[in-house]
């Protein structure tokens, strides 16, 4: 395991270091300097005697002493050279702000190829290419090119794209936000967001972690680290370029539903990830997170000077996951003693418009208080009394005092200024909409939600897995060059998945009544017998199906009287035999399937038959391994699986038999790599202990070359 | 038709005048000084000589000259009176700014019925009671207690909130938006929103109209004079107070899905009005479309300085009604000799990290010049070398000379502050986040389709529609106090329907083999029989139920053999007779249905059989009368009407039909206001051209009182 990333450095080169103040090796130094980095500073440019007071040297091996880190600046042909000799020098870390790599393709990709060869040789962890660099406030360490630094906080930052970090610093400086890491991922040669988990799993500089993707690295890492610290606290991420023409095209097909965004949603959601879908979301849990207590339930109050936008908060409230708190009746008493007759003593409180800043102390104070309430929303519109300054120090103190999450919306623009100032410099989230704090609150209600979830061991399933016969039918296929594991209820496909014990519907074709009377016993009856013949469409109307056979006296009568009917009706056709097949009561019809994602690794997918799936695209999918609980919650997802429960009176199915099956199919996906994708389409679901079976089953497999 | 509001006064008296100057009456009387109103001034106030250097009259007859307007300040025990004097002196408008009224209950209740008796008898036109009052920039009149006025600008705003008066002020002048006309309306005792539209309609002052709306006061009025608006100009509505305890209880039944929120998403489309869900879309919207020429298509560019924000709008776009442009390649062969090799020349155009604002010209004048762009997105990051405000001049003047619809991003905070503010200047909308500017487009791009649909007129339709039938029918069930006219094929709601020439399934009780074989004649062959008895549950276990019957002699067999067979199987039976049914073949079952809204009236739904209206909840919705094309809109509009065309290459289904059975239960609807619901469910379909037949009915009535 790799380790040691940037984040101590006693001592700092600055390859490429610049006299030009337009050069990025100018401002580089120079917010090494301005920003009060305590270690050791050597700039390194050959040309160069001093730069802003630093004597310069001509090459790292003319750096007397050891150098922990390095930050390189020259043009991306010279910095595989560079690197190496970093790596001679000994230097742990180094940050590639240079362009010019994977980014431009064709040659830029052989010197980032270049780059990761030179880091795995010598061990170098890389930050970048192509990035803005790194900032750490707690080290008074501004190793970029950013314009500005962030206040010291302790929310940790990481961000794909450099002018999304511009964008963040400077609206964190325009907020007052402050950062405690700030990591500018670039290319990400080599360190990733994964390795930044692992750094600050236990980095109490970093209490809640933002983060901006376009690409994931490596999806089991993903998943695996990011567990770690959702189990401890908030990850917020924005992923970007979630639509494209691969998930446009996702569409009609059970496993091509599996497409890349429901990879991702069903990875963030395996992970406990908070996720943020643009930059006001991003920036609004950012604040909520990382100012405030986290919500322990879903009842909010409402306390405001105006009717409107309580109403408005309202409908959100309703929209949400969250609930308007029902206050008790202590609180309604004690709210009918003190406020005005107007004011409404109910959730949302309704202070009235000539309300001051004692009026919401009495509001917040009481509804705080309360048992049943787990969050408050402050609303301030600016009437002509509203004391807009000392209300919101009022919302301080309270919050304060009580420990609940509170958010302020301050409504309207420059009267209202004076407040949302005093909540930034307090750190109480404020927003221009009350909306949005109801976004906030949900999404910190979800991930409470996420934290006392019990299910966080998986379970091992060992029962009916056979997977030497899988080995071997896998090799068998392999062998014969066969990637497609179709069609019929004798397939391979269908041979796998029995040897991880899912059911699959048996059939067989004989020859004579006596082979059709064996296999019906060992089939199992109910039986149904149908003619096999290429020249035979319709079976039916030759006679050639009988249907509910239960005994092999009946089969054997069966068998002799279709071969008589057809070879009355068609004589001329060409018989292979009869196939004998269980016959399935009737019951409801579901889908379960899985494909294997480039990043994540197999995604598993649930719906109910045909329209549900490709008319509604009513389903559900989660990552593989899919525990017991996830695939409970997987079938309980889909609006339609209450036709599974009782429905209009009907039985209820045998949910917990689709779960196994969901389950057995995710281990046989993660036991076997090259199983690319499997479809069990339909399943039929029988009453409640009655189980399923799989009536169609398919399988693709894919070889690494 | 009631007229004149507020708009012209040349003389206004502020009755309850005062000198306090924490008082509202001083307060307004101030304001109206303040902001050069240009006619006379008379405040009324029997205690005082003179007020902010006005003569002060005792009552409204002491004022010797003619008053057009009066704006009311007293408590709201006088206001009747004062109100009553008002109508004695002839005055045409009445501003009634105290509280006190409807909003109170009980006591305030009656007075506010007093108030509208009053106004009636007199024909003063009011507006409130409890209002901030009225603004008009254009007459610089600001006859209400906002703490400021407004700039000068051809937006018009109207708010049932006064809170959300006071919000949206101070945002606007945090914003540099200004308003021409801006109406608190109270709590609309007279006034209300659709006098304000008829009175807007041929105002140019106010080229965008705004609204705030908690209920809406005459649902026909309200689409009546909004889609007179909306033909001409945006109506941008906010409509709070969509969930309630009632909408949520809207579920499982199809009437019932009509609930309130149903209606006036219905109503709103019906009208063409542009719905804003919070007010940080109202405010967006109102930029776009008051500074910008209207979207023509739906093809957006985007231009940045970044990679990062570009996938974000770009996702945002593939998420929305619009598309990405296809630049053509003359655009791209000119982007591709003036940019960096490093950009990207394709959209989303990527200026690169260091575009100073000559690339932001170079890159804006070859998208707009482009005929297959419709809109553009400037995108700008803080960089190094960002000419922020150089680049914020050059959107200004490209937007100018193109004429193009273009929305600008500047993302961040401090550093970007300068650029905002030469847009905001300039009236060239620009948002914190690009993900607002895709969905202000969109809602741009949905009023232009809205303004180029053709079907604006309604058909009328008057085949197979018998209204004399249907009174007496009605009349009938009146008389006899039924008011569910269920449930048989048979029922007075069947008779109905059939007389609006819906083809609703036949049925008849019959006694004897005569008797059955006629009733078979006449409702056509094939026919099913069925034993008709209340002591016999499953008719198909005693041999009840014969189908398939394609003629007379078959039918008096079947006649008899269920009578012979049910005789022996359940002797002791009481048997009514055998009741013939037409046979419906297979075919698709479909719902249309109608329920009354209290503000819109009927309300028509149309949804796809059982588990996909009650469980799926697709389902379309439309305020009566519906046209042809609105009705095929509506079927369309349901996922799972694909069911309904070649799906999986089964037949297609009469669409027709069911359109034309939407229209015929919407006009019956309309023409019968004691009809308060109606359900066909389910509605056979047949193949195209082959038709539909209801195969259950329901109807519920409602008298008034």
């Amino acid at each position: 395991m790799k380790k040691n990333l940037l984040f101590q450095p006693k001592s700092i080169a600055i390859i490429g270091a610049s006299r030009d103040p337009d050069k990025l090796g100018f401002l580089v130094l120079a917010n090494i300097k301005r920003y009060g980095f305590r270690g050791k500073i050597y700039p390194v440019n050959p040309k160069a005697e001093e730069i802003l007071g630093y004597k310069c040297y001509q090459t790292i091996h003319h750096i007397p002493d050891s150098v922990d880190m390095a930050v390189i600046l020259v043009p991306a042909f010279y910095v595989p050279e560079v690197l190496e000799q970093c790596g001679i020098k000994g230097i742990k870390t180094a940050i590639i702000i240079s362009a010019g790599f994977g980014e431009i393709g064709g040659k830029g990709k052989e010197l980032e190829r270049q780059i990761k060869e030179i880091a795995n040789d010598h061990q170098i962890r890389v930050l970048g290419p192509n990035c803005l660099g790194y900032i750490d406030t707690f080290q008074k360490l501004n190793a970029s090119f950013a314009q500005s630094m962030p206040e010291k906080n302790n929310i940790a930052v990481f961000s794909q794209s450099g002018a999304v970090c511009t964008a963040i610093l400077d609206w964190a400086n325009a907020n007052d936000i402050g950062f405690s890491r700030f990591v500018s991922l670039g290319n990400k040669a080599d360190i990733d967001e994964s390795d930044l988990f692992q750094e600050w799993e236990n980095d109490n500089a970093a209490k809640v972690i933002l983060g901006y993707l376009e690409g994931i690295s490596e999806g089991d890492n993903f998943i695996r680290f990011a567990k770690k610290i959702t189990a401890k606290k908030p990850l917020i991420v924005l992923k970007a370029g979630i639509t494209s023409a691969g998930a446009k095209a996702a569409a009609s097909h059970t496993g091509s539903l599996a497409g890349s965004e429901t990879a991702v949603s069903a990875a963030f959601k395996k992970a406990g990830i908070i996720r943020a879908y643009n930059l006001e979301e991003l920036f609004d849990y950012a604040k909520v997170f990382a100012f405030e207590p986290l919500l322990k339930g879903n009842k909010i109050a409402i306390i405001a000077n105006a009717g409107g936008p309580s109403v408005m908060t309202a409908d959100a409230i309703f929209q949400s996951k969250l609930e308007l708190a029902k206050l008790n009746s202590i609180t309604k008493a004690y709210l009918e003693r003190k406020l005005p007759k107007m004011a409404s003593i109910n959730n949302p409180v309704d202070l009235v418009g000539d309300a001051k800043a004692d009026r919401y102390k009495i509001g917040l104070e009481a509804v705080l208080a309360d048992k049943n309430v787990d969050g408050v929303i402050v609303i301030a519109t600016p009437q002509i009394t509203t004391e807009v300054k000392k209300t919101a120090e009022v919302i301080v103190a309270m919050q304060r005092k009580y420990k609940k999450p509170v958010i302020a919306s301050f409504m309207g623009g420059k009267k209202i200024s004076e407040g949302v100032k005093v909540l930034a410099e307090n750190k109480i989230p404020t927003f221009d909409f009350p909306e949005r704090a109801v976004r906030a609150f949900e999404a910190m209600f979800e991930y409470s939600e996420y934290l006392d979830r019990k299910d966080k061991t998986d379970l091992i399933l060992t029962e009916n897995i056979n997977k030497d016969r899988v080995n071997n039918l896998l090799r068998e296929a392999h062998v014969a060059g066969i990637f497609n594991l179709g069609d019929s209820l004798d397939s391979l496909a269908a041979k796998i998945l029995r040897s991880y014990g899912v059911n699959v519907a048996k059939s067989q074709l004989t020859k004579n009544t006596e082979e059709a009377a064996e296999a019906a016993q060992s089939i199992g009856f109910p039986v149904v017998l149908k003619i096999t013949s290429q020249d035979i469409l319709h079976k039916t109307d030759v006679g050639g199906v009988k249907i509910g056979l239960n005994n092999k006296t009946e089969v054997k009568e069966a068998f002799k009287e279709i071969m008589a009917s057809v070879n009355k009706k068609m004589p001329e056709a060409r018989i292979e035999g009869i196939t004998v097949y269980h016959m399935v009561r009737k019951g409801q019809e579901v889908i379960v399937g899985g494909k294997r994602d480039p990043i994540f690794g197999p995604v598993i997918v649930f719906g109910l038959g045909g329209i549900m799936v490709e008319l509604i695209h009513d389903v559900a999918f989660r990552i593989a391994p899919v525990t017991k609980k996830e695939a409970l919650e997987m079938i309980a997802e889909t609006k339609s699986s209450k036709l599974l429960q009782e429905f209009r009176g009907g039985e209820a199915y045998d949910i917990d038999a689709i779960s196994d099956t969901i389950i057995r199919l995710s281990k046989l996906m993660t036991d076997f790599p090259e199983i690319e994708e499997v479809d069990i389409n339909p399943l039929r679901v029988n009453e409640r202990n009655k189980g399923v079976i799989a009536l169609d089953v398919k399988m693709v497999l894919k070889y690494d070359i």
